[in-house]
């Protein structure tokens, strides 16, 4: 059993064994975080460049550590500030980079496709850590080793997708990876922030979180990307609160044992209240210690199969 | 012997042996950083997280390389550009942090009492690398240090604090620190740069510069922070440095051999003389290096014992 | 056989055995950086320090994985959010940052002659990483250890450098650099880019790329640094690239296996034409590996041998 993919670019394309195979290792990659000295020599003396075009302390982190706790060298590479302003385009970035010899380039992106023409330039693995709206793999990765760790499995579950989905490649990836491990995946969302062609996503939608979370197993709340939207809609917090910010009331549509997620950072008050965030059901702290598994599960996993593909 | 506490969050707290333990193996992390191979492997394995919701490059640098020399895995979170500006709340950051199971996390921010409570809610020992104008405990125990070094002993000195004590969290946990070792502690200061309740903690306060360093043993002065100053008084620099600048002259005040200290970084020609701050007197290159040592020390203290108590 | 200088602060200076000394050491570490663990521990426990008053990702980035793949702790310091806007002086950072005992500093900075000040008063070797119009030494290294390579030898080629002489310490080091080498070195620019004094240099200037690039074995663009000019005469982009862009009919003028050369970012379409820079004569990504093994085999020379002298 191996991977058969030399990037990890999107969760399309991915099998069911793709996917379980990762979230295998991942599994094991866990307990390295958990012992006293978090640290392997996997990866010794292999160069992990971290090349984000748009800011994410948070993602950043979690693949810096994961890379250290392999045993590589990891570099970040702030962009924003740097080459890209001098006009250099994006492949001769990637082409210099290329140059210095990595062994793994995470990108991040704010166009959607930017990181797969980039990885079509390069000669090493290529992990897409968010490109525009279209795809945040490992972020999808993590959600489902939290359920899997947490109900034992994810195919058959009810999983309810809440708030903006039209700005999040997170939604995206989940719904891909959802479906391809047999779940039942809903959304709910207003319809201003729902992209076309969503039902032919296998999904089903709803426009009430009454509905929509009715019987759920897992209840996946979104962040309000309000520094995305521009003209026209911006809803009103209140009222996007008041209809779609997750509180205890409407999480009683869910079964009981439902998990709630969200893939960080909250807008308590806004898409989450607090007493939710923080309760019995949430599990967004364990979504974080799994982001970190994932991301060395990955990481490993392409780094030695590219390997015995030289 | 051994150091009983799980964080370090101030000078406040501290018997006299605490800080003396911490001092000692301060002294044994000099020689570390004065070979050639400036590294241990003490902390193999273990994460240290440098958590700067304020930047300060000294600071900063002076932990990361402590850690490193200690063989930590060292990373470092640019918070101000990041999820905090996406209206994630202090605690969110620090929860989402703790769930990647660091080893200890140096935490700087703007806000007085913001690192105490950051430390409640994570599974690891604290640092506080200064918040707000409370308290910045490495720099005064690497400022006693630097001091027992020269004079041997910290009881009994007569040591002048002058300058901005308002603002100023470095005069504060220094007041406490000199306090808890017995020293005699003056502070001088022009009265619109003096908080009130001063004479509560054990000082005696000066006007002049002329009767404040009589006989002092050590003169600490402090940087003047005039990016913190607003509206009514910001003193000019003219008239700063001729009541309270520290020259020639008005060192002669204190005795022949007193050491002459500033936190860094200086305003030279306002709080200090350029002839006097690379003096025979100056020992302000010295108290750089002992950073490194007592942020060695710290960091070893509590992650080891962090360990026994687990 | 040795390297007889402290500092690496220009190319001035530098014997022809310096250079092929410094070379030679390079070639072996372009080795390191091809193997799969692309790590050594020459430099365990030894501290690196990047100090970049001036922020360039690219060179930073080369000069970082150079030392992690030495096996040196390496920090970056970014100085322009830090000291220096609270006032502190050059000579105070440089002696803050030695108090912390590095083995190496690596400084670029805006203004000539600055890291040669800052060499003065630290106790390790410093790197010059480009300071103002000056010098950027390890950029005409990478630049001849390409030339070498490719060519077998550097002495007696004719290397042509075209386009913003004025503005650019990359031609100053390389003009050093090729003429102490033995190199023919000419010079093409508009006579605003050009600087007086130029002929002494021991270079043919030429005014149109037709003459310049005849019978050439190397054509070294340079960028348009269009940031640093200011006022008067900034170039219209299509006018510069009319005359002094190289694109393929101009480079029929030079030999027909004339390398292409350029230290990037580059502008396509301004100093160089797409199809040029992505043609089988450029070596520019060639450039970029060789600057990783330049700049190991420079940081390696100057920590050894200065260990050497103490």
């Amino acid at each position: 059993m191996s991977f058969p993919h030399r990037h990890l670019l999107g969760i399309k394309g991915l099998s069911e064994p793709d996917i379980h195979y990762l979230l295998d290792r991942a599994d094991e990659a866990v307990k390295i975080s958990r012992q006293r000295e978090k640290k392997t020599s996997t990866l010794r003396g292999l160069t992990q460049i971290n090349l984000f075009f748009e800011s994410s302390t948070r993602t950043q982190a979690s693949f810096e550590l994961a890379g250290k706790r392999l045993g590589a060298d990891v570099m970040n590479m702030a962009v924003a500030n740097s080459s890209v302003k001098k006009g250099e385009t994006l492949i001769d970035t990637a082409m210099t980079l290329n140059a210095m010899r990595p062994d793994i380039l995470i990108v991040r992106h704010s166009s959607a496709g930017a990181v797969a023409l980039l990885a079509q330039k390069v000669g090493c693995p290529v992990v897409n850590a968010g490109d525009g709206a279209h795809e945040h793999p490992t972020q999808a990765l993590l959600d489902a080793l939290t359920i899997r760790r947490a109900k034992g499995k994810v195919g058959r579950l009810i999983v309810t997708i809440c708030g903006d989905i039209l700005h999040s490649r997170v939604a995206r990836s989940n719904i891909l990876l959802l479906n391809a491990l047999g779940a039942r995946v809903r959304v709910v969302a207003p319809s201003t922030l729902l992209p076309s062609g969503m039902a032919d996503m296998g999904v089903e939608i709803f426009r009430t979180m009454e509905e929509g979370l009715r019987d759920a197993d897992v209840v996946m709340m979104l962040r309000l990307q309000r520094e995305r939207m521009s003209g026209a809609f911006v809803p009103s917090v209140r009222e996007y609160y008041r209809y779609f910010g997750l509180d205890a009331e409407k999480l009683r549509a869910a079964k009981p044992d439902a998990l709630v997620m969200h893939p960080g950072p909250m807008n308590r008050g806004v898409e989450i209240a607090s007493e939710i965030a923080d309760g019995p059901q949430s599990v967004i702290e364990a979504q974080v210690e799994m982001g970190v598994a994932v991301r060395m599960a990955v990481m490993e996993t392409l780094m030695l199969s590219g390997e015995l593909k030289r």
